[in-house]
């Protein structure tokens, strides 16, 4: 039984507020049960220089957790002088996982930041970013070929991420934070809305894991982010 | 004629919405106008080393802007590896206010954090973070005092600030953006429910005003704090 | 009674001890009692980017106090890796403060920098850095004049700061460290030798005062403000 | 064809030199063609906070690159101010792995770091730093056991990684920097010596894979590891 | 023929102002010609943690400009977040100078921190530190001698400073800056009131010189630190 | 007797292995005795702004320890987020050392950096870094010269450097770490091949030192670089 009493296969309500904030070109609160994150996308003209005059366009994130979105109050990055070492493999990721589901030909010459701050957390916040973070990029991308200075639609399909893990010995999606604690193993799945994988992290801490262990998480994922995938669509219209 | 259309004594539409996460002591998230403020208050048992064993408790805040809470992303402060000067001033004045208002004895040895962080800026995020954080720590003091924790109400008066400013040569009431970018002088006014005052800033850059005008920001003044209290007092119910 | 034995309206002995440092445009150490400041101003070609090609000029400020500047030694900030927030916020105040009283159209695109160096104190380092600092800028400035790069005086008025509060019950002018230490409100009063206001701040931790008490503290600002100008115009001459 | 005129499946030759330093308790130089990585195991007595007086044990990384370690020299970390975030991704991956393999009770409560400097870079640091780490960890553990400071030996299975890949199209094992500048997708495979996986991370940027060329990553892992832990067994006799 | 008229082996005119400030244990301002540094000694009863309960005392020094201490001004290192590699270099020079000359035992476990802020710079500041940290420290201990809690004198014999390099192919004494900048050859020595060495630094940029320029600087530098120890004797009775 | 059965005028063991990592344009791992630092030299066309445009070229240097280099583990400086005072001062001397040895109107507007980490530490790493930084640099100029960018020969004579110091009342050679760490005078001495001065440090803590031992360390170090400018020679053949 899970804490939560959801079956095995069963994801947390999930809800996408799109527009939450007026001033971004692209903007959602998405709430995967009491996990909420504000995701914003900020398209500028300007590009990392490694790419400048290449024609190609970037996308980028950030990742933040406000000081209280946890259960006990945590030290403020901006105050402690940098961000942590998870904050920074967060965003990485983030950022790596959006990317992967852009024609960075047809974007064009321009940045687009996706931020992704966390107002309330209960596990599952990097997969909840990459999710509502697809949806303020779409917003944002629709935006730039209204206003037809993107011809070409750079974004052939969502890109949703969703955790499985093992917890209390069985194979179960969506973990929220009571079972992240306690979980022996714990992966990350991102996958398109057609079904191609993009990235996978499967990580076990003090313990292992079996390769029957890890195509279960793999079936289970598939279920999860093609559920996503659906939702993300329909908030996006 | 002020560009949103109000009275020159006219505040913006007030809300305040009690508890809107889970995990801290207390929290409100208040809008005044377009501008929207996630208030956090977290109590501590631990205090400053300077107060310890003094019996005496201690308020401070920490205030933050997301990257785009405003018309274009501004760096992440987090990323830059340190707190802007402007931020630093904020959460210093916010932190002096409340405190000003808190009966510390009665408090007792423990620290409340309170965290205003900008989800949304048009203008008065300092005082709209006064104003909501004061909310954020009735509901955290209201809490231990149900706990029988803390004894006599250390909290006698609302602390409540607005804006005041002269703009297009008038003296207006809470000025949002497009006024305050256009303003010649600009000051913030926090005071207690019952009208006492507990900081007065004025500042004018690149001009100068007169006694009068100051008098007259004053009356405007009051009369602005006066109508947040009886919100404050009614969110706290 | 005062600790120092001073009338209630009377300020320190001010001494302004021009050019006591030789490479800077304009420099004076300001004696207000034991606080010791030694201003300078430098001249620079170069503007912060936000005005580059407008014609207008800038001026900025930076403060700074000796590790044993005060009865203590403090931790040096360059060692500590940053400044504190305090240092910011006086800063800050120093720079609005003088740009209030310049003419940026009329000095040009450049920028002159002070820098206030707090080499004794005892209270009101702010406030002399001010009125310190403005001797500074006026000869830097007069030796644009005279080489002719500058063609209309861009500095009308004089800029002068005092502080004033409430010390045992009483408004008292320009507070020495034993009144400020236990002072429960404080204020700052930035004034133009003509009388018109730049700046006021005032301010209570952990207290509260009435709009009586606060013309009271105005009225005795007006008086020390004048006087000062009076000052700094004999300094330059 | 590999640009080194490898087979799909076949590693670059590999070395392992133990006690390359004399300071630490473990060290080895490990070589994977021309991926070179120094890594050396320090025990301390004094554990992280969190698990004090728990009788637990910690293994912990952390990971640097020459500056000239690569193919144009780069910004030495401690000159920048900061750990880039590919470092800390990786340093967290190393201590992660490493402690999955360790039994933190039988280790008692102290601390292993680990570090791993690359002396030269050719692709697949990471890994080399993993598999090499586990060596002077074990040769740590070795002198702890035969001082009689750990009675059972905390290490039950050596702990190995290898890079899959896929480069110009085809499943390929170990990538070196041209394969791994060039791949569409990257994965790194973390096992034990029995076949046990740790963690499994795969990542595709601007691109996406299928669930078979995942488990045809996957059967190339498995070789690589169970010749890895063969390597380090006969490295640590 | 130097810029400034001096024979090759005449010093420029010095004084030494005591008790320039106020509030610091021991404090001098030291003119070496145009550079002008204030000194100050700090007597804290906390000592660095490697010499707790040793019964030994400590004697440190930090060193800083003003940023127009200089003819043009320099960033101001508090504002960019560390000292520089020059300031690192010096201040541990003076440290270990001061330390020199001091009887750790008879001393007693204290610290005292020796500030040399430069007001003014024309070259050589940091021999003026030594010599003008070395008066503030003999007025600081003087200060414990009177108070009964040194009994015993820990300062021997002064600890002087003074610069020789080769100019214009002429071997001079005591470099001001035009003459610094030019130098193919510069040295610091520092020595003691009866002619023993502390430390001596000769050092060439782009250049080399010979063993008989070394004995040549040598000796120039007992004379000038000679002449100094007998200044520094008389400022302090 | 020396700790190490040394003869008071005797080097310990030195060998130089040239190539040690492919990538950098020069690279040397100096041994000497236990002290063991790999050298390399990168070309880079960009020089620092001060001489750009000017047709000098410019070396520098840049100093490393990883963190278990030494007997008990130091704090990698990457992570401490800054480098150590003496880290600093290090690689300040470095690199003037190495300048003072090159043609900088030969090498033409170009820039050397010559990183130098040490792998093992026994005392005397910033002799052996300059050292081997010369022979590093020396392969580096090999191949400009041979690919004809640079035409004249820019390194006229080898730099480099030994420690002297008083141990147990004696002057030795070539300090090494457990003589070090009792020595109450050390002293480093950079020459050229041909015996020029190039600088001399030598530095007493709580201590002081006659001219006429000053002398005997020169002696000794005269013996010492000239033996170590042999092998810098013979290992650049």
């Amino acid at each position: 039984m899970r804490p939560s009493g959801r079956e095995l296969n069963q994801m947390r309500d999930v809800s996408i507020e799109t527009s939450f904030t007026k001033h971004a070109e692209g903007s959602c609160l998405i709430k995967m049960g009491d996990t909420h994150v504000l995701c914003t996308a900020s398209i500028e003209p300007r590009v990392p220089s490694f790419i400048k005059g290449s024609g190609l366009g970037w996308v980028t994130a950030e990742y933040g957790m406000l000081p209280r979105a946890t259960n006990t109050r945590m030290r403020r990055e901006a105050a402690a002088g940098k961000q942590g070492g998870r904050t920074v493999e967060i965003q990485r990721l983030i950022g790596r996982a959006l990317r992967a589901g852009v024609d960075r030909v047809a974007l064009g010459e321009r940045q687009i930041t996706v931020d992704c701050d966390v107002l309330q957390a209960d596990g599952g916040t990097r997969c909840a970013s990459i999710t509502g973070g697809w949806v303020a990029l779409r917003l944002a991308v629709n935006k730039l070929m209204k206003a037809g200075d993107v011809k070409m639609d750079p974004l052939v399909d969502p890109v949703a991420a969703i955790s499985c893990g093992i917890y209390a010995g069985q194979i179960v999606l969506d973990l929220d934070y009571p079972e992240d604690s306690e979980a022996g193993v714990d992966g990350n799945f991102i996958m398109t809305g057609s079904g191609k994988l993009i990235e996978v992290q499967m990580s076990a801490e003090g313990s292992v894991f079996s390769r029957d262990q890890m195509n279960q998480m793999m079936d289970l994922a598939e279920k999860g982010t093609s559920e996503l995938a659906e939702m993300q669509k329909a908030a996006c219209v």
